[in-house]
């Protein structure tokens, strides 16, 4: 088992990764205030993995209220998270009562932002079970839901008490799943770790193919470079760099995610998308070169990652893009890359270069 | 105009108290990160005060989107929650714009709770205008919304950036509303405050009749107090004391405000029934007199309170009081009075007790 401590200031935590954690309820039992629990997690993880994880709670000591959601991104909205409320106040959990994820991004944003708000705040445990929730959301403490005019829209900074990232829950996980989540992996190579960029050219097959110690390599420097970003810029405030380089190709990404219906594009496939329009951009600005943007497009291909757009039409991608969480003052903030390793936040773009690197990206 | 501090570790604020406060916009400019304002308040408030503080924020350069909601505690919902976010999203609201509540409890707690979670979390500013949400609601950082299943069972902390707290708004509540607020003034006096409460003897009438200089006092005095209170246990976290004491009368009060369904009883009428209920039970624990209660009891119909509470019956104010969310471990925890001017939380009083006190202090 490998251990990753996220050093913020009065809420620090550990992210273990390693094999059959979920059979360990004692590494969550350690953790509880009381052994009382509400267990999120979704329909298809809960014959897989929750019945397990709420069997050995229940025979270490723990009362397990299990709350089984719809599975899927079109569920991340205000009646999901309902249900966890009604199921919490049905079985009369109170304010020590430790909400624990159980599933991939969705159920963790849910049970994060139902953590967030239940009687205005109880203790989190994120139990990750996708690569993409293992390298991304499970770190950070960003919880919410989605609104019919935006992704993210509504939600709150929530840090978990403890993230259990079991990798074996990995080799259940959809083909085109560890694909979306390998987005992400790749994204750390790009913003700011360049030999890990070039470790996973050298490993990408190996890892699309499940290999697990391979896998929890890639876990764990993912973790490692989230953590070390989330704790110099907990809560985003970096006028300059800091949270925000974690959205290299989001903006042009929630674009398609937004445009296309929630549900279309996983997460990932529109980031891997967007990430492309944000290299295109980069190379437009003068900062990087062909070649830079076709080694990003050769990676993601062989990670089955799309490396073209949804064909939006650059105006209407524009007009997505300026609904974003990103946009400050009016000015559309994007992250872009100053070479393959080194990521910077930048406002300056020319709209006409924007709209250029979108429509070269979109197929038509 | 009277200035208190709020000495929170890293977010302390001032309460600015006084007359013709709405009508001086460069007080809230001054706490503005830019000059974007989502200014929240509902229809009874906003021919009152809202168009004048909308004006006059925007002479001083602001750009203001004003969203008015329906009036009353049965829209201390999701659904009125959601009428802002829309609101904001269609007026692309961003992370650095202010919310701003204009109103009573309903509305700060509702724009509150946005303005915690919207874009997971944005600057927040209260301006009340009821003499409850003067001297209870808008200082300490509580937010939220009710559930069919209980009052205030989803919010979130959020401390606001200022207070500022018109006392003129005051000639215009309706005198119900005047005397529900004063329940908590009172309740300041017997919580911790033995001179504030002979002080509130001395002049109750000239409070009940409006006059504007006592009435300034009186906020005052409740601010300071639950300011204190409030500083010392942000997150209600001591397990004696702390701002758990500012719950007198609130548990037995929340089960008649849910019993009968929310806006039949204001809350400043079930909590005045409420702290009778609780002054009763601190009776026959041997710790006040009968005197002391008969002196509350009489202190409240000065102030045209309610002494007796709904005659729901006992056994369903006890159901009900167990879904409280100062419920424990399962443990009924109750704030109850050692003396006049001193609470105390007490989790051991005999189910025989409270059974009888609620039963002494209902109408059949």
């Amino acid at each position: 088992m490998r251990r990753l401590n996220v050093a913020l200031a009065d809420r620090a935590y550990e992210i273990l990764i390693g094999r059959e954690l979920i059979n360990r309820p004692e590494l969550v039992m350690g953790c509880l205030s009381t052994p009382r629990v509400a267990l999120v997690t979704n329909a298809t993880v809960a014959p897989l993995y929750g019945e397990r994880l709420q069997a050995g709670l229940t025979a270490a000591g723990a009362h397990v209220t299990t709350i089984v959601l719809p599975d899927g991104e079109a569920h991340k909205t205000w009646d999901s998270l309902n249900l966890i409320f009604d199921a919490m106040l049905a079985a009369r959990c109170d304010r020590a009562t430790t909400v624990i994820a159980l599933g991939g991004g969705v159920v963790g944003d849910l049970a994060g932002f139902a953590a967030a708000t239940y009687q205005r705040g109880v203790p989190f445990i994120q139990s990750p079970t996708t690569l993409l929730s293992q390298v991304d959301s499970s770190v950070g403490g960003k919880t919410g839901i989605n609104h019919p005019r935006g992704k993210n829209m509504v939600g709150a900074f929530w840090q978990p008490r403890l993230v259990l990232a079991d990798t074996d829950t990995l080799q259940t996980l959809p083909v085109r799943e560890l694909s979306a989540g390998m987005a992400e992996v790749i994204k750390y190579g790009l913003i700011r770790d360049l030999p890990f960029l070039e470790w996973l050219e050298a490993n990408m097959e190996r890892l699309m193919a499940g290999d697990g110690e391979l896998l929890a390599q890639a876990v764990e420097r993912s973790c490692a470079n989230k953590a070390a970003v989330v704790a110099a810029d907990e809560f985003e405030t970096a006028k300059q760099g800091g949270r925000a380089l974690l959205n290299l190709g989001h903006t042009f990404g929630h674009a398609i995610e937004t445009g296309m219906g929630y549900g279309e594009w996983l997460h990932g496939e529109a980031i891997a998308a967007g990430m492309v329009m944000a290299a295109e951009l980069s190379r437009r600005l003068g900062w990087i070169a062909q070649a830079d943007v076709e080694r990003i497009i050769e990676l993601l291909r062989r990670a089955n990652l799309p490396a073209h757009g949804a064909g939006l039409g650059a105006a209407r991608y524009l007009e997505l893009m300026s609904h974003d969480k990103k946009v400050i003052a009016g000015s559309l903030r994007l992250v872009l890359l100053k070479r393959l390793g080194e990521a910077v936040t930048y406002a300056e773009a020319p709209a006409g270069d924007i709209t250029a690197a979108i429509d070269a990206c979109c197929r038509a």
